[in-house]
């Protein structure tokens, strides 16, 4: 057995995904230091909130049995980003940087850290769904893109641990033709469509669903920012600038936002829902609209890459469709492919949620680490 | 832009998926001979059918554009496996070999091609679902075993290039734990009984819907290579083995034969569709059974991991359910894990066909390239 390689994990947030991800990192830490052939030494070097941090300027890293005490006694302020990148530059080892915030300035900071050979994996959707510039900097800088810095992995930052990102990528790698990429993307917009409209008919008024989905955490603290789209658009231009169209941002396509135009100057998320009920009729007419034709209304997205449109919003699909037949909270996600014909490669399952979406990064860093070796 | 490091393949079998690979091959070469960061010459060194082949004794390759000219014009004899394993082991560039064969002796081989430093990327089902002995023998030679070797990667051994195996070594590799893989694992398999029991109703005789799928390409040449259920047993036992389970042999579980015992005396397949019409009153009871109960027969394989149970077999599924709801010739494998929970990740779409399985292959391919450099 050889001495084992050293290197050093930093991680930025520590909310509902980071402590799930230190949860795994632990597992898999004690699972590589008994690697028979290349036995890895995993150490937590750097762990920030937006208020503190451990920083260990000396690099020996902290236990990562007990970063959460350690933390919580900790005195020290998170380092400035320009600070980090420096400080993980100078590292004695390798240095994989694990982003589990939705901050746009971390993801801003990404193209510093690459460049300097510091990897990254994340599920922050802001560094690949932002302005295309930050994107081609990110991939410029990357060694899986073109550039000789660090690498970059960012699954979770689509359908949460579902390999929705690597898949599409093989598909891209192995020289299909991408034609058409459809889903529904949001586990708020599933649970609140799947219950609004179930297959087997019923359901209540729209803004009953809404208000039963916050009630069970299925949506952000304020509802709109669930119903603005905004979340989905951003997945979708990462999936479409994967399958090669050079999308400017989020917003350059068009995004049906369910926020009645009435209610945009609602002051807040409670006054917005208590006014909802107002635009109830209108929903209603939409469902039974797709009921007369013998289809359900669904919040989706697409990608039309020959025709290079993207769009988001409401749409009707016919019971039998695997998009109608959708369960729970559940993404789905098909790919319309040259070789896959008129049967679309489907992928399906939970597309959020603590657990899954650190099992997405932590994927990612199993696949960093293989590479760095 | 540096100079291009060199990485020769060495391709057994050229039929429907070796020619379909050949093609992808020549893609991506022109693809990773331009790459600004790692500029690629993918040659190719050797490739045999199993009576012929190119074989380039000075290490110069051949062109991918004219292999097929090439080869029939060729009047050399394929090098038996020892002396390819010297050949390559001598090269003066890394290998890949590419297994694109279904043959037994050539996956007993890969032990000592991986020991060589030889990788391999494969389809071939046989090297993992054979004795469990020569499965030991692959990952302890192979870097991502316990070895030192070459890597092997064989996605398309199981749903040809839907991600199932990458998928399914995620979970585990981060920590899940994966609690039942089920799910449709043979194109000819999903077809029959999508259209012996459609979910919409009606569907004709068995026998005939078996001799309906032959004339339409969907079995093999002898449709009792299908019906025994061996090649599902076969990809049942690579899952099982990918979560953990010890499986001996793909004989050393439960698998339903759908061929009747009276007509396992046939003595060619011919003989056997012309009898098959016997046993329909059985199958047509099977169906109005299921009916009965609101449900559809599908052919299935699953795997209890807790509980390491594995079989393949008829196995009755709601209407609503996602197995009954599959179209066509697809397949549909479900995970069930911790993380997951009572939704299952699911994959879906072709498990079959020249272009889908090249593409598993050459995915893997795409990896060993990034782990090699």
């Amino acid at each position: 057995m050889s001495a084992p390689r050293q290197v050093f994990i930093a991680v930025i947030g520590a909310g509902g995904v980071g402590k799930a991800f230190l949860s795994q990192l632990s597992t898999l830490a004690a699972k590589l230091s008994q690697s028979p052939t290349t036995p890895t030494t995993l150490s937590l070097l750097y762990l920030a909130t937006s208020k503190k941090a451990l920083h260990s300027p000396s690099y020996d890293g902290f236990p990562l049995s007990s970063w959460e005490s350690s933390l919580q006694s900790s005195t020290t302020a998170p380092l400035a980003l320009p600070q980090l990148a420096e400080y993980l530059n100078e590292s004695p080892a390798k240095v994989v940087l694990v982003d589990n915030t939705s901050n746009q300035s971390v993801a801003d900071a990404y193209p510093s850290f690459l460049s300097k050979g510091i990897s990254i994996v994340t599920p922050n959707k802001k560094a690949f769904s932002g302005s295309y510039d930050l994107w081609k900097s990110i991939f410029t800088a990357a060694r899986n893109g073109s550039g000789t810095g660090g690498y970059v992995y960012h699954e979770s930052s689509v359908g949460a641990g579902l390999p929705v990102i690597s898949t599409l990528n093989d598909l891209v790698d192995t020289g299909d033709q991408v034609l058409k990429i459809e889903g529904v993307f949001s586990g708020t917009m599933s649970f609140l469509f799947n219950s609004f409209q179930p297959t087997t008919g019923g359901g209540g008024k729209f803004s009953a669903e809404v208000t039963n989905a916050k009630d069970k955490g299925y949506t952000e603290p304020d509802a709109r920012d669930d119903l603005n789209g905004l979340d989905v658009a951003r997945k979708l231009t990462i999936l479409a600038r994967l399958a090669g169209l050079p999308i400017e941002s989020p917003t350059s396509f068009p995004v049906q936002s369910l926020i009645p135009q009435e209610l945009e100057s609602c002051t807040s998320g409670d006054d917005f829902l208590a006014r909802l009920p107002e635009f109830d009729g209108k929903m209603d007419a939409l469902k039974q609209e797709a009921e007369k034709e013998g289809k359900v209304v669904r919040f989706v997205g697409s990608v039309d890459v020959p025709g290079q449109k993207v769009k988001v919003g409401l749409e009707k699909f016919d019971l039998g469709h695997p998009i109608a037949a959708l369960k729970g909270s559940d993404n789905i996600i098909a790919f319309y492919t040259e070789r896959y014909g008129d049967n679309p490669l489907i992928i399906q399952g939970a597309g959020a949620g603590g657990d899954v979406t650190a099992m997405g990064v932590t994927a990612d860093l199993v696949k960093v680490l293989r590479l760095l070796q």
